[in-house]
Parts: structure tokens; C-alpha cells; sequence
């Protein structure tokens, strides 16, 4: 096994990232991959206090992480920054050219605010985005994302739109873009996931996935087109399947991911499932990213009653893939 | 307690629908609400020697169904038919008029297959639709219906679109259409459920429910003057919620039933946490009825292996309901 540590980021400081941070050191000081946090140590100190643990740990070189880990949350320290969009920026940079560089097997991201992050001039969509951009020119053996996956109780969503309002995402759904997400997740699922012959299944827009036609053709028109260009490119698709009956325990033993062609066909289910483990990865960049499916939660940072629970399961996600990826 | 029995449509007879009513029966003779099948009793034959249960037994009037029901399924003899479109007719001709007379409590429905019945000339878009037809000259004090509800996992889940292309249901959404869906689902809460004061969840129509109008507009010019509208008229409601977080259990909690704009939106997460067990009712007409939430499952018919649960669910879902509704 590597000793290299995964990155943590700060996330917004004025959000739940410092406080799930230190619980999730508290977790994993035991059993867990080690992990470093890349902030300035002076956010971190009010939570450790509040918590009764102890005060992070500064290091020079990602390589003391792992020492360090038993005993305090490890802190590659960054300069203090102007404000907590500029903060929680900085920490992304740092912990992607980390990685990129090999100094860290994987980033695991916390939670960003939006407003925040545009009201300081930020001008890409969401963290996913940025990171992308971020490794933009970075070579990259694959068919590159980023494509965002949900996974949690048992059931992993990739999915074909993102951020959009429901209309503007169906509206820009095509063959192609069905036929991008599939081969991503499938190449992320044999190259990170170690799944062997990843088989996936492709949700179908429609109630019913259509009826044949009777409810709606997107499933005649784009979506079997694209599931025969992915069953020619030697993949194992299965669909287009009836949204509603695709994702209980039995129908999931049949697939490794459901590709979702809208944010709530995938995320619904996974939250539902799962609303307090699921975790968010990037699939399709030169680097490994997971994160929480949750936002800053700033009504309840500073009172020590976040759960860690979805940070704690990106850690061990982020952990297993790297490793994976190590091998492949 | 009332001995008036529920009444059991037969469903498409080539479907699950005669072995899963005697597996029912079997299931509920001991203890269930008694019910009795309006059918040709030939359907019925072959499923109970398959089975190795006891024939139906034929009965004149509806009183007798709870004293036979110990010993055999009972059923209201129907004449031959032309054939199963004809016969799945016939059944719930007779199963309405003799709740409508007040001669069993409410009517559960077996599957049917709509190009089954497409094909023999039927010109509804469903069950609810037919029902809600033979229904539409009886008076009916409250908020009249149809609407679909669908409940299973500890969820309810009321349907302002049902059987609609996604892009049309989304087009045929309008503020009157939520605000009625709404009314009818809180009357029937109160009536049928026995809920005392049902709390409403109105559900988004885009990612985190429009994220304050930059992932979509709906919810601030159709949602929130729907929710005004229901607030003014005494109901209790909250929302628009982002559909990904509000199904899960904790989030449950705050609410009886959540009104969902598009079929997926309320099934996946239904049939994602209770797969077998989910039941789908009609509320808003002058009978009480439920059915299972699933198909006729021609691939499986006659094999013995189709699982009752959801049909033991609507029954005892019926049973509850018609008492409720007695003492309204």
C-alpha cells in the first residue's frame, strides 16, 4: 500500500467543512487512508476546540502526512487568504496540482457556496467544473469527463445533464451526449472501480420509458440509437428502462451504474436510498475527486451537530481509487 | 366493524391477476377484511388447482362474501365474455356499481393491460380515468378527483401529471393544476386516512428547486402562488422542496404526502424504497379504490411464481380506508 496521503480541501471555511473535517480525521486516525487538509491552520482551530480534539498539524512535505495522521489532522499550510471564496479557491488549486503532480493519490473536496464563490468573481459552474478545468491540459488515456456520479445505498447514478432547469437539460440531451457519459463511466468503472466488464443501464426519459412511443419518443429517437453506437464500442448496456422500476435492491443486482439523463432521476433514488452517506465523483480526469452530496449547510456550522458521514464515505471512496488507478 | 365486503376486479385474466387474488385469499382468509372477485368463475379455475387451493365459490349477494371467505375466494359470477379486454370490462362495470350502490366498500383493482385493451375498443387512458368516468353522475361532497396517489416505504405520493411524455407534462403544469391536486390529496388525507390535519410537500420541478430562479423559474411563477393559494385556503403546506432531499425518511417526517409534478417524480422514489409492496389509490371520487402499482406481467403469468404483496397491501389498504369512510 502507498503511504501517499489524499488531499482534503477547506471547502468554504464559513460552512460545515472545518467541523466534518475534524470529525472525519477522528473516524479515520485509526483505520482510515490518511488524508491532509490544504488551508490555512487558523480556520481549523475554532472547530478543533469546540470539539475537544487536537489542534491540527502543520507539515512541510505531503510525505509526513501519514505520521502525522495518528495523532492530529495533518495541514499543508496555506497563506491567509482575503476572504472564503479566495480561501476555499486556494485550497482547490493547491490539492489539484498536488495531485496532478503525484504528491497525493486523490482530492476530496468540501462543500463551496455558489453565491459566495460568483459574488467573488468565480465564473464556473460548480467545483466539478472548476477541477476540470484545472487539469484541462493535463494528458489524460481515456475518454475524459468530467461526467459527476452519485453513489450511495448500493446504487451508483452518472449522469448525462447536471445543473440545469428540467427543460434546458431535456432540451440538450442528444445520442452523443448519452453515448460521452456512458463510455466515461464505463472506462471510470474498469480503470477506478476495478469492475472488470462494467455493465450499465440507460434510464429512460419518459414514464414507462416511453411505452413504445405511446408516451413519448426521446427513447426511439436518441436513446436506442445511442445504446446500439455503446453495444457496437463493445460496452454492456441494458435499456432504455422504466425510470420507477429501474433502481430497487433486485433491478440493480443487473447493472454496475445507471446512466440518469437529469439530476433528480439520478439523485432522487440515491438520496432517498442514502441521504446521509452518498458521495459525489468526478469521473473522466487525470486525477481522482470525490466529495460529499451535501452543500455548506451553513444554518447549522459552528453548532457540532454536522454529521460526517457522506465526508467519511468520499474519504474511503477517494481512497479505493486511487489505488486502483495506482495499479492500472 | 362492517362485514360489507371489498369488491376485486379480475384484471386482465391472462395476466397475474387470478393467481395473485387466490394468493391473497390465501394470504388474508384468517385475518383480512373480506373480499370477494366479480368474474367469470372459469378464470379462476385453472390458477387454484396450479396453486392447490380450494375453487371459488359463487355467491348471490355481496353479504354472503365474509362467511364463505374463511373457506374459499368468493365471487360474483359474471357471464362468459367475448373475450379479456370484454371480461376485464365487465369486472369493473360490476365492481363500480355495487360500491356506488353501497353493496361492498370499495373497489381493488387487478391489472390491466392497456393495448390489451386499446385493441377491443377501449378509449380511456387507464383505470383511473374509466373509474373516475362511471363515477362522474354521482354526487360527491369534496374536492372531486381522480387523482393518483402512490404510497409504499412510509411515502405518499400525489400526482399532479400522470401518463404524459415528460416534456408534455412539464408543458401542462399550471399553478390551478397543483393547487387542485393538492386540495383533493389534503381532503382525502382527512376523509379516507383518517389524518387529522394533513401536512402537504409540494415538490420542485428543477435541480435544488430552482436554486432562487438560476436552475429555473417554475418554482417562483407557478409553485410558490400555488402554495399561497393553498395556505389562503387553510391547508398545510410546504415547498417547493428540492426533490432529491425530501423523500428520504428523516425528511419524510415533516409531512403526510408529497404532491409530485411528473410521474418519476413520485414512482422512483415509491418503487426505489418499496418495490413489491407499493400500492397506488384514487382519491377524489365517490368510491374508495386502490390497486397494486404494478403490471399484468404477461411474462409471468401462470407460472405460479407472481408475489401478491402489493395486492395484499391495496386490500388492506382498501379495508382501511372504506372504514374510515363509513364513519366520515
Amino acid at each position: 500500500m502507498t503511504r501517499i496521503p489524499l488531499a482534503l480541501t477547506l471547502g468554504d471555511p464559513n460552512g460545515v467543512g472545518p467541523e466534518i473535517s475534524l470529525k472525519a480525521w477522528r473516524a479515520l486516525r485509526g483505520a482510515g487512508a490518511p488524508f491532509v487538509l490544504f488551508a490555512d491552520p487558523a480556520y481549523l482551530v475554532p472547530a478543533a476546540e469546540r470539539l475537544g480534539l487536537p489542534a491540527p498539524v502543520a507539515i512541510e512535505a505531503h510525505g509526513e502526512a501519514a505520521s502525522v495522521f495518528a495523532d492530529a489532522l495533518p495541514v499543508i499550510a496555506l497563506p491567509p487568504a482575503d476572504g472564503a471564496a479566495e480561501a476555499a479557491i486556494a485550497s482547490i488549486d493547491a490539492a489539484v496540482s498536488a495531485a496532478l503532480a503525484g504528491a497525493v493519490g486523490g482530492v476530496v473536496t468540501n462543500p463551496i457556496s455558489k453565491a459566495v464563490m460568483y459574488e467573488a468573481g468565480f465564473k464556473f459552474p460548480g467545483h466539478t467544473e472548476y477541477i476540470a478545468h484545472l487539469c484541462a491540459e493535463t494528458p489524460f488515456k481515456g475518454a475524459r469527463g468530467p461526467v459527476m456520479m452519485l453513489a450511495g445505498g448500493g446504487l451508483r447514478c452518472a449522469l448525462v445533464t447536471v445543473h440545469q432547469p428540467l427543460r434546458a437539460a431535456i432540451d440538450s440531451l442528444t445520442p452523443d451526449a448519452v453515448v460521452r457519459t456512458a463510455a466515461v463511466t464505463a472506462e471510470a468503472l474498469a480503470r477506478d472501480f476495478a469492475i472488470a466488464r462494467p455493465r450499465l443501464a440507460i434510464a429512460g426519459l419518459n414514464p414507462h420509458a416511453g411505452e413504445g412511443g405511446a408516451l413519448g419518443r426521446e427513447e426511439i429517437d436518441m436513446l436506442l440509437p445511442a445504446i446500439a453506437a455503446l453495444k457496437d464500442a463493445g460496452h454492456a448496456v441494458i435499456g432504455p428502462l422504466p425510470p420507477d422500476t429501474m433502481f430497487h435492491a433486485e433491478a440493480r443486482e443487473h447493472y454496475d451504474a445507471a446512466i440518469c439523463l437529469y439530476h433528480d432521476q439520478g439523485l432522487i433514488p440515491v438520496k432517498t436510498l442514502d441521504f446521509h452517506g452518498g458521495v459525489n465523483t468526478t469521473l473522466g480526469l487525470p486525477l481522482v475527486r470525490t466529495s460529499p452530496d451535501h452543500g455548506t449547510a451553513f444554518d447549522i456550522a459552528g453548532k457540532g451537530i454536522a454529521r460526517p458521514d457522506s465526508l467519511i464515505a468520499a474519504i474511503r471512496l477517494a481512497a479505493g481509487l486511487a489505488a486502483n488507478r495506482a495499479q492500472a
